[in-house]
C-alpha cells in the first residue's frame, strides 16, 4: 500500500523515536521536582524548548507545550481572546475565516456561546486566499485577536501572513497563525521574525514526531488566559507535568524537516505539480482546490464532479493508494468539506473532493505519472458505475 | 541514588514501551481516517479504552483519554459544571475540599473568576479525611459537581469514597473523583462499580506509562462541555487526533499495575509502615502527615518541626536518597503546602515537610530501617547546622 495521507498524520520517523527514547527510560524526572532527575529532564525541556522557538522566529521563553495542534489552537484562540478580555473587559471580537481548522472554528463558537463573543469570518476567493483589505475592513477597536492558518490543511493555499499580519499589527491587534499544516514544509522562521505574528501552533505527529505532541508560542507580553489551570507549569501558561519526552521528540523532528526542506522540498514540490498536471490532463472531471501556485509542496486536492469522493478512494484502496476525502478531523461527517464550501464550490461538486499529500522522502521519479494514471482508471470506475447504478455510488469490494 | 519520588513520576516500565512502539512506527494512522490505516489504529485505541474502562468499572463509551492527569481534572470540573449550567442555568455551585491537587483547586478557580461559579471546600480533619456529613451539609439545589481525591497526593490519605458518593447521589449530584495517585496502587473497579461515581481520573506518568497520557472516564448521561474543541474526537467530548500509542501505553500500565497489585502492594504497605516506625522511633521531630492507617501503600510523608525541609531533602541526596518536600507541582513554590495547612498544621512546620513514595517494586528487605536510619542522620546533621546558623538553613555542598 502506498500512504498518501502524510496530512492526516505521519509515522514517527527513527530519528525521533531513537532521541526521545531516553526520555522514556533513563532521564524520567519531573521537570519540576528540584532534585538532579527532575533537573535532568528539566535540561532536556529547555533544550527543546530552544529548538522550537528557533524553527518558529520566537523566544524560547514563548513556547508552550501542548498536546497537539488542536490543543495549541485552542490554547491561541480562547486563552488570547479571554486574556484580553480580563485587561480590557470590552474586547469581544474575534476574526477568523470560514476555512480554518476545526479546532479554530470550534474554539470560536466556544467564545461566541459561553462568552458572547462576536466572530467575523472572513471571506476567501475561490481559491482560498484571504485578501489583507478584508482584514483591514473587519478590525474594530474591540478585536481582541485574528486568527487563520499559513496554509489550509485540505487545499494547501499558502496565505500572505507578513500582509495579513501587518494589517492587524497597525491596530495593535494580535495574529495568531495555525502553522500545523505547514510546519516542515515551508519556512516559519519569517513568521515570528519578520511577519511578527503573536502566536504560532504547530503539531508534532504531521512532523514525524508522535501524537499528542505540539506547541504554541506566543509573546511574553499577550494576555493569556490558560486552557489547562493547575501546578503552573509552562510559566503558569499551561499547567500539567510536561511530556519531556514529546518535547525533545517535536523539536528533534522539527530541526530533522528544517535540514531536509533546503534539501528535498523542491524535489517534492516538483514531482506533486506534476502529478497535478497528469490527473488535470487524463481525468476530464478533476478540478484542482486551492490556488494553482501559492500551495503547500506536498498537497494535491481535486474535485471530481458527477463521481462520489468516497467511492474514488474505495477505487484507489483497491489499486493500493490510500488517501482521503480532506480533514481525518471531520472525516466522521457527511457534510460536505466546510474549506471548499467557503471557496465557492457546490455542495455536491465538494463531496466529491479527495485529497493527496505525500511524504517527505521523495516517490520514485515515475511516480506522479503511474499515480495520475490510477487516479484516473479510479474515477473512471466510479463513472461508469454511476452511470449504471445512480442511486448506489457504493463500490463493492 | 535511589530514587524515592514516585508519586512525581516513574520512568515507563519496558512492558509499555514495547506495547506502545508498533504505534509509533508500523500502525501509525489517524484513528479517524476511514482508510485500512485508520482502521488499525482505531482498533488499538478502542482496546485500549475498554481496557482503561475496566480498571476503572466503568463503561469503554466514558473512557476520554487526555493529555494526563491535569486535563482530565480539568476536563472534569471545568466539563462537569459547565455542561450543567448549559441544561440549568442556574446551577452554579461546585463542592471540593482545600486539599485537592492545583488541577482542581485552579479549575475551581477559573469557574468562579470567570464564570461566577461559587466554590465551596469542604473541611477536613488532621489527617485529611473529609466527613461524608459536612458533604450533606454543603449540597445545595444548585450543586453542580462534588470533586475530591480518592487519596491525597501528598499525605496519602485514602477518602471513603462510597459514602461520600452516596450522600451526592442522594441528592443527584454528580461526582469526580480524582484517583490519579491511587491507580495502581488501590483498586479502582469498585469507583464506577460500587461507589458509581460519574467521572474518575487517572495520570499515565504515575502508573509506568509516558507522562503526556492520561484518561477521564466520565459516564455519558454527565453533560459535559469539552475542554478542546475541534474534529470531535472521543465522542465529541475531547477533539484533536487521538495519541494512540499514549492510550495503548496507559491502558497497558494500568492492567500490569492491576495485576501486580494483587501480588506485590502488601509487601510495599509493609516495608511502608516500618519505614514509618523506624522514623517515629528514630527521629524526634518527626510527625507523619496524613491518616495511620487509610493511607496509601507507599506514601509516607513527614513534618520535622524546627528543621527545614529543603535541607533534609539536599542532606539526604548527599546520602544517595532522592525525594521531595510534597507535590512536584508545587515545587517552585515558596509557600507552604496548602495540604498540610488545611490539616492544620502551622505554616512554619509544613514547610519542613519531605515526602517518600516508593516504587511498586519492593526494595531489599532491609531498605526501610536503613532508609530510616538515613533521614535520622540528614536531620540530625541539618538541626545541628540550623542552631549554629540559625539564619541559613541552606546546606552547601
Amino acid at each position: 500500500m502506498l500512504y498518501l495521507d502524510h496530512a492526516a498524520t505521519s509515522p514517527v520517523r527513527p530519528e525521533v523515536l531513537e532521541a526521545m527514547r531516553p526520555y522514556l527510560t533513563d532521564v524520567f524526572g519531573n521537570p519540576s521536582s528540584h532534585h538532579t532527575a527532575g533537573e535532568a529532564a528539566s535540561h532536556a525541556l529547555e533544550d527543546a524548548r530552544a529548538r522550537v522557538a528557533a524553527a518558529l522566529g520566537m523566544r524560547a521563553g514563548d513556547v508552550i507545550f501542548t498536546s497537539g495542534g488542536t490543543e495549541a489552537n485552542n490554547l491561541a484562540v480562547k486563552g488570547i481572546v479571554l486574556g484580553a478580555q480580563q485587561t480590557s473587559p470590552s474586547r469581544r471580537h474575534l476574526i477568523t475565516t470560514p476555512i480554518e481548522h476545526e479546532s479554530v472554528l470550534e474554539s470560536a463558537s466556544y467564545l461566541q456561546r459561553l462568552h458572547g463573543v462576536e466572530v467575523t469570518k472572513l471571506p476567501v476567493d475561490a481559491q482560498g486566499v484571504i485578501n489583507p483589505e478584508t482584514v483591514a475592513a473587519a478590525l474594530r477597536d474591540d478585536t481582541a485577536l485574528v486568527s487563520f492558518a499559513h496554509a489550509n490543511n485540505e487545499i494547501g493555499t499558502v496565505q500572505d501572513v507578513a500582509a495579513l499580519a501587518a494589517v492587524a499589527r497597525e491596530r495593535r491587534v494580535p495574529v495568531h497563525v495555525d502553522a500545523v499544516q505547514s510546519a516542515g514544509w515551508l519556512d516559519l522562521r519569517p513568521l515570528g521574525r519578520d511577519a511578527r505574528v503573536d502566536a504560532i501552533s504547530i503539531a508534532g505527529h504531521k512532523l514525524g514526531a508522535p501524537k499528542g505532541t505540539g506547541a504554541l508560542a506566543v509573546r511574553s507580553r499577550v494576555p493569556l488566559e490558560p486552557l489547562l489551570h493547575g501546578g503552573g507549569q509552562e510559566r503558569g501558561r499551561r499547567s500539567g507535568t510536561e511530556n519531556v519526552a514529546g518535547a525533545v521528540a517535536l523539536a528533534t523532528a522539527i530541526a530533522l524537516a528544517e535540514t531536509e526542506r533546503e534539501r528535498t522540498v523542491e524535489q517534492v514540490a516538483e514531482a506533486t505539480s506534476r502529478f497535478i498536471a497528469g490527473v488535470l490532463a487524463s481525468v476530464p472531471q478533476a478540478r484542482l482546490t486551492g490556488h494553482p501556485t501559492r500551495r503547500l509542496p506536498a498537497t494535491a486536492g481535486f474535485t471530481f464532479a458527477g463521481t462520489s469522493g468516497e467511492a474514488v478512494l474505495l477505487e484507489l484502496e483497491r489499486r493500493g493508494v490510500i488517501t482521503s476525502s480532506g480533514s481525518a478531523c471531520a472525516a466522521g461527517s457527511d457534510e460536505p468539506s466546510h474549506v471548499l464550501v467557503a471557496c465557492g464550490v457546490e455542495d455536491a461538486v465538494a463531496q466529491t473532493a479527495v485529497r493527496f499529500t505525500f511524504d517527505r522522502a521523495p516517490l520514485p521519479a515515475d511516480a506522479p505519472e503511474r499515480l495520475a494514471g490510477l487516479l484516473a482508471e479510479a474515477v473512471a470506475a466510479v463513472a461508469e458505475s454511476t452511470l449504471r447504478e445512480p442511486g448506489d455510488h457504493r463500490i463493492s469490494p
